[in-house]
């Protein structure tokens, strides 16, 4: 490392005067076994997250990339019993209804998957894109709207690295009906729906996907091919 | 680091006796740094990027999170003068029109901005989404369609992280008609464009974001704001 900080200085580095990092070849080892080990946790112990560390995980996911700086994520963590029981249902409802449009053995093979977490991270947070922003004045998102939500996945994808450099596992809940989890948390109507998310100490650490070793589906090669025009 | 590779037998890890890593705070440090320091970078060095180098960070990009495991990314790598030529033809046309809908002084900010990259970038990437493919056989998607898209974006962010880390600048452009990009790239009719990056060595790094520098926009606090519910 060219400049490295000491362990608090990070936030009062000079925007003007700081020389750029070099990271050198240890720490790109290390990044790459980050991503390998990032996993998409289902099952958590309920002991609580330090708040420090909940709020060091958020101001992290802030340096994140937005379209024109737009910043369009809205947090809300869900505490109260009765509403994590109404999430839980509309999870119940929309897995069901999935289980039924599998055949039988994918059927079975998806019920093992645990996919909810729902009943024990202690960390629950829906996060939404405010499609009504004005922060970013449009910039960069006349002609593709969606560039707004695909900026809080990106971000989504920055804070799940974050909470497993702590140790901490991240799932990311999709087999939600959006709308119906905006009306339960009853957030505003220009915020859409684009994850729910469980985190907490992870039961057990894997460096192969649930969904491989539940041999739902591997990966394949189509993603990693490259056409050149 | 409770377990460290060498240099070269990362691809070798045994997945089922791996022991997990242990991140320390040295290597937590640098993943702050490396946030901060990632820009959306618009001015390129010229000379080629090393293919072995393009082909590591392709790589690491396979191993990001995806809905069901479905790795819906799809690269199209664009080279030609004549491609290259309409790629900047469709920008200049969408950028036209982002300039007419803003008042005149942020519209000169705006033309200052020098958005595009397109010029000097060595290497361009058109990534799209695969609306149409079969694996992850659905799972998590059925409610929530947008989920392919969002593992996309969610790669992509990655991908930037990776290759800020070896010292490379991505620049996301979206003023782009991607109906258009898809048509002059000839892809199949289930790609959707999620991006159009330009990557090369960047001239300069910053570590305040081009649009703050700008005066374009700052970042807020609306984004860090949590609602408990």
């Amino acid at each position: 490392m060219a400049y490295m900080p000491g362990p608090s200085d990070g936030d009062q580095l000079s925007f003007r005067d700081a020389a750029p990092p070099i990271f050198d070849s240890t720490f790109q080892d290390q990044l790459e076994l980050l991503l390998k080990w990032r996993r998409d946790v289902r099952r958590f112990r309920r002991d609580p997250i330090d708040e420090e560390l909940i709020a060091h995980m958020l101001d992290l996911a802030q340096l994140s990339p937005s379209v024109g700086n737009s910043q369009p994520w809205r947090w809300v963590r869900v505490e109260t019993p009765a509403l994590r029981a109404k999430i839980r249902e509309n999870f119940e409802t929309c897995n069901a209804k999935a289980l039924a449009d599998f055949d039988e053995s994918r059927a079975r093979a998806y019920a093992k998957l645990k996919l909810e977490g729902l009943d024990a991270a202690p960390l629950q947070l829906a996060v939404f894109c405010d499609g009504g922003t004005a922060q970013g004045h449009g910039l960069g998102r006349q002609s593709m709207p969606e560039m707004l939500s695909y900026s809080v996945a990106g971000m989504l994808a920055i804070l799940w690295l974050c909470a497993r450099s702590q140790g901490l596992g991240m799932g990311w809940v999709s087999i939600l009906d959006p709308v119906q989890v905006a009306r339960t948390l009853d957030v505003p109507p220009s915020w859409q729906l684009v994850a729910y998310l469980c985190i907490g100490w992870p039961v057990e650490d894997h460096l192969d996907p649930e969904l491989e070793r539940h041999r739902w589906q591997e990966r394949q090669d189509d993603s990693r091919r490259v056409i050149v025009k």
